[in-house]
């Protein structure tokens, strides 16, 4: 029997071994999206106990003590920071084959030299031993980062933001990079009206310019792209539940949005052709200053109405949706290409059903420009676990080029996260190993490695123009 | 070489034998939700020969006799016991890689000892065995049921039902549990007004509630609920093609009903409203009374209309369909939830593709009040096999709580179909065992051999409280 | 470490073993469906070095490349013959864990005896070697075919096709039988009236039925039906993005046929009454004659409109679409079954998410008349690989009867793609020799031995009428 978690954690092959421990394992990090604060990072905050660092804002956590039957008073609640915990220590047996069990362990092994499996008996002394390291000077927010060779970093921002804080940090000389990302949801989402125009208000002072139509509120948003631009953002990101495949007409968009903002919601059909016509001039902004962008597809966010309403979005209560519509994906992105505006791009997918026609719709518009140029995405979410990470770098291996691959990102809004990269390193190495062990790859650990490298570290570096 | 089904089969580790042995063959089988007999139980039935416990009413069986080419006189048909007992032991050996052969050869040894192969050339031998066993006192339906320990059991039963059988049951003081499942299909399906219309007379009867309107129908039906309930049900069932996300007022739900009173088809939009009007109001009775709900989502039924004019329903035409709309289930629960009245609740999905997005939904709906509230059921009907079965342990295991899953049930309208049970058992102590062995689980049996027998007896048995 | 495709390549047990070399590596092949060109037949066609047999025509290698930042002049492009193949080489360690890594050294070394990897290091040699290969008398192609055992292919043709290379090849005394099928999409397909209408024009040439109406439209096909089958041919095909449940009459049919000869583009309601209502003639003149049908379901073809413009069809654009709806397909199967006109028929689906369902309404079809009447097609296309070859057995095995299984088609354009049949047939007795090795299936090496050869070989002799 293999000791849990050991140094050949999910390696198990000798050609696995030495892929992880000889290629993969000391490459830096690029973690190029994510939902860290800046503030903190500018900051450099320190945490004054475990539950602070590890509980807070981790819906994956509370997700588990909800389903474990912990009341919302020990996840979101006012409970003390060790009645948090425990309760957390509570639930962690119970996670068993969840991937929470294994993060939670990987996490106490490499940030705080825990090798203990976390329960009931042993929650105490976790406790203490996690806030006693937590009070050391290298358990700031930047050592974090460094302790865990974090290279670069993208964070994931809207369009208000200011930026100040990542200028903070530039100005700090912090020898990490830490970049923010466009992500416009708000911005271009005009379901509610009322929600949308109080955006759309807000937008107007961050930009300095006067709203007063759709042509206005086009060049208020642009003007924060420049600005993220001048702030080193090379990077977009959008969300959404779903693609649409439709037909739209400038002089629709500009009815659209008038109307929106005289406060009558859009109809279903209105909201399709806005969120696409800005996806494209998004898109076509994108190319222009050689941005990558990503498209997040599919969850369906604050399901549970009833906890909604109490505690707001990102609190956990967002799922997989079905199937994208994989033929509007294609027409949204032949609408780019045929103008030659197709910038990088990376589609993740939320439900893994889709990962395979997306793998395949990527495929359409690699057109040789660039190696690897459209990109289906790493596991995301849900599926950041051992069966989601294999069914992915299946989807890509059997329908694209694995070997141009950009690799894992954290997704993550803590900064206990960034072992979720070996978890994926290893998971990687084990299925090249186990190929080259049974003879479906050849014996060209050279080759092999450099791969695993480029999987890791390399692909990412050059993707992203670091 | 191991031996076909011996009495490590499936298990892969030594882990994984220990657990199953150590922990899960002994437990006793709660079996919450089947469509046997309850008059067969009630007039502890004998069997006269195996063709007749086996064969008659297995859909599974036809459909694989079919595909063999075995025409319908064996399947249906007026052959005699031995001329379709020696068609499906011809098919048998057809079947490697269906679950049927293993289901067959587990069922030849459990109920009957018998530890040959099935095929033509032991195909008399077997039935004269089995025919034999079956004349003895011990293979009542009662002693069947007595000697694979079952516990308790759940039927599936219409609201007409006046119980008799359940009552006699009862009365006999039978040692084993037997309770009704309330499931209402054919109550709330107004498709065919015909069709609605008679049952809905039935109903009047049945009930002894006049039914002139959608209220007075509506009281008819809750007077079978607590019919139902008076006689120890506390388990709701809805079997339905697809979810749907609707509106509807009372004054709507009205019209619906009387127009489909008048003998007038309803339309596709006028099915949907009042079916989840309908699924809304069961959802609320069944929260009154402390009730588990479930829903049968995706079947579609009745494909082949040559063979089901000719056989009707349950004859082995149905299949799954695409994907259930995972929105519409997360809209429905919320309904529910947010005016505080969502029961405990499981979700069966018959097209795997739809495991993962339904058991993220489900966590949606766990909000601390109860460990494992809202469930993912276990794999049903066609994925009642060793890879379903392994599919949604994980999606259990990746998107939740599988210490907190309430286990397998057979559905099954066969006395002779309790070892999918032990199949069950099997391939989750594989998959724990396995990665005990591997070191994703720490060597922890005393937790993870609790966790089996929780899976397996203890979680069922406080979710429906036994 | 077992050495990279060895003659025990991905056999990983030594039942494995026993049944490839045993009972399936010398079965000859029946390739039932590919897009072999029949002229290259008749002719008997030389190739004058590696990238002309190699490169010309195979967008999978295309979309690789494209993938690998090769740019458009290596792949369709004017390059010479050695540059392709430089670029082609150069791509090749980028494709490890895609299946055309493995392809491309069966190919090498069942073709060429070379058992070098290629890669840059080796292009030169490998050119070389295949050339010099390709210039000897038992290169051409019907020698290429004699080679790999061929006994029968089944050609993909267009109605409008004389059938003369299939006349040419079947005077020839040419011993291997060569067949065409009948694939009518063009000429069902009105979704643009112009080039409809352009085929109608030439369907009647071809068949010498001036066509005035629909009737006369149905007549001229029905001639080409009838034209193909005195030429042979025993099977059709049908290519489909979708499937619809749609109702239609015969009047509505004259409208439509009508209006789009006067040149108006049909609604997309239209255009779904019509596709069905000629997909059921069809059906009913399948059924007439005996034929197979084959249905392949699924993909969106030509998304990069750009590209689509440059090149054409069939040059790499095209991938996967969302599911397909299987209720439609239910409702059309009965359609046919309920008139008693259901012919052999064998559904293939381009995305693997569908395969669980289709395999289950597959089912509601095999009424006992003819073992494994109606089949669920072998992995296809993008799913032509390792774990698109296993899911699909998976699905057979779970949902169906894979004895009964008609097995691999290579479904190419290339003429040394053959050895699939060998990576299928090996994937097989893996599967089936690691049930063995385990204990899921006896140890019954003549049974099993007897199934892998009817699901390599005499299942489809039999369906074929061969």
């Amino acid at each position: 029997m293999k000791k849990f978690l050991d140094e050949n954690f999910l390696l198990e092959t000798t050609e696995a071994e030495r892929l992880y421990h000889g290629f993969a394992s000391d490459m830096p990090l690029i973690d190029y999206h994510n939902h860290l604060s800046p503030h903190d990072i500018a900051n450099d905050r320190k945490f004054t106990n475990i539950s602070e660092i590890w509980l807070e804002g981790d819906h994956y956590k509370w997700r588990a003590m909800r389903a474990n039957g912990v009341a919302e008073l020990y996840c979101t609640g006012n409970a003390s920071a060790w009645e948090k915990f425990e309760q957390w220590a509570y639930t962690v047996p119970y996670t068993m084959c969840n991937p929470l069990y294994h993060w939670t362990h990987l996490e106490l092994q490499r940030y705080f030299g825990i090798h203990q499996i976390l329960s009931p008996e042993t929650a105490k002394d976790v406790f203490d031993a996690c806030n006693e390291k937590l009070l050391q000077e290298d358990c700031s927010v930047k050592h974090l980062l460094r302790n865990m060779k974090v290279e670069y970093m993208g964070t994931t921002d809207d369009p208000l933001d200011d930026l100040a804080a990542h200028k903070k940090i530039k100005e700090s000389g912090f020898e990490i990079k830490v970049s923010p990302s466009f992500r416009p949801d708000k911005a271009i989402n005009i379901e509610h009206a009322a929600t949308f125009n109080s955006y759309v208000n807000k937008l107007a002072l961050a930009s300095g310019e006067p709203i007063n139509d759709f042509d206005s509120y086009v060049k208020a948003l642009r003007q924060r792209h420049d600005h993220f631009s001048a702030n080193g953002c090379t990077v977009s990101d959008n969300g959404m539940e779903q693609m649409f495949d439709v037909e739209y007409t400038p002089a629709e968009l500009k009815n659209i949005f008038s109307s929106v903002r005289l406060g009558d919601n859009p109809t279903a059909q209105e909201i399709r052709k806005f969120t696409i016509a800005m996806l494209v001039t998004l898109g076509e902004w994108a190319y222009e200053k050689n941005w990558v962008q990503q498209f997040h597809m599919g969850p369906i966010r604050n399901n549970n109405e009833r906890m909604f309403a109490l505690l707001g979005a990102d609190t956990g209560w967002d799922s997989m949706g079905s199937s994208i519509n994989i033929k509007a994906v294609g027409k949204f992105l032949s609408r780019l290409d045929k103008n030659n505006t197709l910038s990088k791009t990376i589609l993740y997918s939320i439900n893994p059903v889709d990962n395979d026609a997306l793998a395949t719709m990527v495929g359409n518009f690699n057109d040789g420009t660039l190696a690897g140029k459209i990109q289906l995405g790493s596991a995301w979410w849900f599926n950041d676990q051992k069966d989601g990470m294999i069914q992915q770098l299946k989807s890509v291996s059997n329908m694209g080029l694995l070997s141009r691959f950009v690799g894992m990102l954290t997704d993550s809004r803590s900064f206990l996260s960034f072992p979720r990269h070996e978890y994926f390193r290893r998971i990687l190495c084990n299925m090249l190993g186990g190929q080259m062990a049974n003879g479906e790859l050849p014996n060209d650990e050279a080759w092999i490695g450099q791969m695993v490298q480029n999987i890791c570290y390399y692909n990412a570096k050059k993707y992203f123009n670091l």
